[in-house]
């Protein structure tokens, strides 16, 4: 049997456009002489829905675009993830479903079984888990189909009580086929390669795994779809971060020993490609072109406009240099020489006049009090208002420049920097934003040196310094990392050797700067445990802090 | 039997003030002979704890409070909300939990069967659900002991499989209790009631109802604990939007007709009295005492206003009215006169000078282009900073006056109007919000009349109405409810008699924002779909839009 993989970039409730793309490839497929062609899961909606799930109009245009897919399944079967709904009459309204279509029409929902719920998943939100076992057939063949999260129950601790892949087996297929929507995370292509390997070994069956690429908001999806046969070994895998459709004959699957090598050697590489997925994907799908951001000399902004830059295209992005008093003369020659060697437009706008006009109304109010945290974030938020109006003015979407670390302890002025459509670096440690330079200047320099190596510096007082206020980057994202993606508690991270006054000041920091990160743009989400819709907090709550 | 219901206002995380609470109460329970006293679900931890659940460390400070407590109860049984672990070794790490403390010790664990993960809950996320049932005994008398969910799967086409009462109801029981944290909107007393009620009667046992009040972020919970006797008739109502404790003897249930009334004739007057305990209750939680706003001669920002000053005192709100050139002259007046109707301080301050500054600093760049979106933008995020300037100073929260009809169609401007750490309206539609100036009016003129007669403006260029670009509120808020509230799609919407371009218009206009709410302030929640963690939408959707 042939079977054709599609890993597409699908957009969420973008009924049309999703639907061409499938039925473009059912007919690509035909004319290859292909039996099956596999989508990901919920192909036809793009994932995740999230709410839009709740409303019957869009479940019902959902159902339409399958009927119109199935009419193309002619001479060539075809398995397709979207929403069916629950006929049973209790539990929730909808099943994650592979429809399996054929001569025309629908004629086979195998529904997913473990519903992931937990970081960015919701999944028990919307669908009733499947609870009932068979194969599909397709020329011959029986096919166990499973969805995503169905073949991870793996755990010494499972955390889940039914694993399909055990009730199926029971029946004898011939092939596993997974259809997915796995978000990429720099960890997640390795544990994912490891967990579908064990399926494969462990049932002695090939293993076909499709999933998503391209970005929805702050997901992004790296593609690196899979093939493996009954040992377990690696057959083909598909591009990593870009569309890809290939063919395969279930007969003559044959390992390739150049692909057991690690998928990304580098995580620094894989963040980077990531991120310039999530921007690129951001702007196409919400129909943009330009963006905007404030080049401070920092390092921080420095990599996300060259990112920015490459994504986008150089002149599709606009810089703002707004500098003030306190702003040294080397963060404007930096970001000279960065938007030159970028080839990015660049206009110098200098803050000193609006602040004196804001003092100056102010001083009846302030009159006798000292500079402070007030007058620091007046400068934050005089570039805020005018990289909006910027953005209002000529349709540039800004991006927001701030880090994980510093949004992690709240080193940040709401309205103003952190401002933003989308935040680029908010999944990415200062210390990893240093490598990410590295990174960038691998072949020649395009940020320059000085940015890279001059101490970090908000520049918002005279000779301000990120570490009169924080510990060294180097400490504070090894104690953020434990807290944040490890979920440790003070007395572990301490017991990790780390100064107990340091680490319960952290801690503190991070859990009252909470109010600050609810109302932060959508954050590229890049690592295991990123802030936004993946950790939930509650504002007003008062542990360890 | 004696038992006694503590209706109790914990605090998210506060292991240590939550305690002491309860320990209170529980000796005051001991001394009024008492046998079982009841607090809520998740009491000792506060609900809802969210991804602190995630945290061994604050699962195990919660097993260290419910042991403290456990040592307290001689001669009186408790019965607390706390997680426990789930000891199996599949599933969920944990579950919600009612530990029964008698002796001195924990005797007994009753797990939740039924995780709400709908709308704001994510119960799910943290809990396995119980599989298993038995019932408690005190004093001789068998209680099917059940937590908030478990006595909701009453309807024709539930939402779970299992039906915790049934499987309880076969072990005869000689009552029901149930221990929630069911948050308020301005129908959910009545359904509460009425689930109670078919309860009650469906198994003819007598039913003790205890819930949580006081808020937590955007939460807000009502209290209205109630007893039932084993007809369903309501023996007793516990207080609204207080703490309260009461004593009941099972021997001694007499119903209350004075209690068949509904609960509140006026929803308008529960959400008024519910965003009085949202605010008390934010600025309480987090240790601040004093609140800014801008007043700008508008209804929404009067009738925040007049809720703050009697929330947190007239003597700790400051009002900022901060005209343009664009303000008409009753604007400051009615603005006056509502802060001295009140007793509120305010400061005038202009913006006209900061405003010219930015023109001036822009106009090489916006030269020849005409006066638009961005100018407008301007003038709200001018006033932005002057707010946040005052916040930053003195520590002032900031209020946030959007409704909810403008955060619908995204008639705000970000990092302007859109700013605050609490949002008191912005799940208040605007024609709710006209009637909750009739409300706070009820007995005397506070809100000067003009403000409510006038026709609503932003007054961001000459002349301007909002009914220049939105049909009219009470029009919008129908459509907004009927998408909204009701999740109906276009064609529903067009057959309930609206026009179908108005209708496409609106539903564009609200998925066009999405970007925008992401970033607005936690919302009070007061009906049964409020714009934040119970609405999740992605941003670069393409459907309606």
């Amino acid at each position: 049997m042939k079977i054709a993989l599609a890993q597409l970039n699908f957009h969420i409730g973008n009924f049309e456009s999703n639907t061409q793309k499938i039925i473009d490839r059912i007919h690509e497929a035909r004319s290859s002489g292909v039996d099956l062609i596999v989508f990901p899961e919920l192909a036809v909606t793009g994932y995740p829905p999230r709410d839009f799930l709740e409303f019957n109009d869009f479940i019902s245009r959902s159902e339409k675009a399958v009927n119109q897919i199935a009419a193309h399944c002619t001479d060539v079967a075809a398995i397709v993830g979207a929403p069916s709904r629950n006929q049973i009459g209790k539990g929730k309204p909808l099943f994650n479903t592979a429809w399996f279509l054929a001569n025309g029409k629908v004629t086979k929902l195998i529904h997913k079984t473990l519903l992931p719920n937990y970081d960015i998943f919701d999944e028990y939100r919307y669908f009733e888990p499947n609870k009932t076992f068979e194969l599909v057939e397709c020329q011959g063949k029986k096919i166990a189909l499973t969805i995503c999260e169905d073949l991870w129950n793996v755990d010494e601790n499972p955390l889940y009580y039914i694993d399909p892949m055990t009730e199926l087996a029971k029946l004898k297929p011939d092939l596993i086929i997974n259809i997915a929507a796995s978000p990429f995370h720099y960890r997640q292509a390795e544990t994912r390669l490891d967990v579908l390997r064990q399926n494969a070994s462990k049932y002695s069956l090939p293993l076909f795994y499709v999933n998503h690429i391209g970005s929805q908001t702050e997901l992004i999806f790296d593609g690196g779809s899979l093939v493996l046969d009954s040992k377990g070994d690696l057959v083909a895998k598909l591009a990593d971060f870009e569309e890809d459709f290939q063919i395969f004959d279930t007969e003559n699957l044959l390992s390739n020993p150049d692909l057991t090598a690690p998928i990304f050697t580098n995580p620094i590489e894989s963040i980077h490609d990531a991120l310039l997925v999530g921007i690129k994907n951001y702007f196409a799908k919400l129909g943009f072109t330009k963006a905007i951001l404030g080049l401070s000399g920092g390092i921080d902004s420095a990599v996300t406009l060259a990112l920015a830059a490459k994504a986008l295209g150089a002149e599709n992005v606009l810089a703002l240099l707004m500098p003030s008093q306190f702003s040294s003369d080397h963060s404007i020659s930096d970001s000279v020489q960065l938007a030159n060697n970028l080839g990015v437009s660049y206009h110098k706008i200098g803050i000193s006049e609006p602040y004196s006009n804001f003092e100056e109304v102010l001083k009846p109010y302030f009159q006798g009090l000292p500079f402070g945290l007030a007058e620091e974030n007046l400068q934050a938020r005089i570039r805020g208002v005018l990289l909006m109006a910027f953005s209002n003015k000529f349709g540039h979407i800004l991006l927001n420049t701030s880090n994980k670390s510093e949004a992690a302890v709240g080193y940040g002025t709401l309205y103003g920097d952190m401002n933003g459509g989308l935040s680029v670096l908010g999944d990415v440690y200062k210390t990893q934003v240093f490598a990410l330079a590295r990174f960038i200047n691998r072949d020649m320099e395009i940020i320059p040196e000085n940015i890279i190596t001059k101490p970090p510096s908000a520049e918002l007082r005279p000779d301000q310094k990120d570490s009169d206020s924080l510990p060294d980057y180097d400490i504070l994202d090894q104690i953020l990392t434990l807290y944040i993606e490890e979920r440790k508690g003070p007395d572990e991270i301490i017991a990790a050797g780390f100064d107990a006054f340091t680490v319960n000041r952290v801690l503190k920091m991070v859990n009252l700067s909470e109010h600050k990160r609810y109302q932060t743009p959508p954050i590229l989400r890049v690592s295991p445990k990123a802030f936004g819709q993946g950790r939930r907090m509650p504002i007003v709550a008062k542990y360890l802090n």
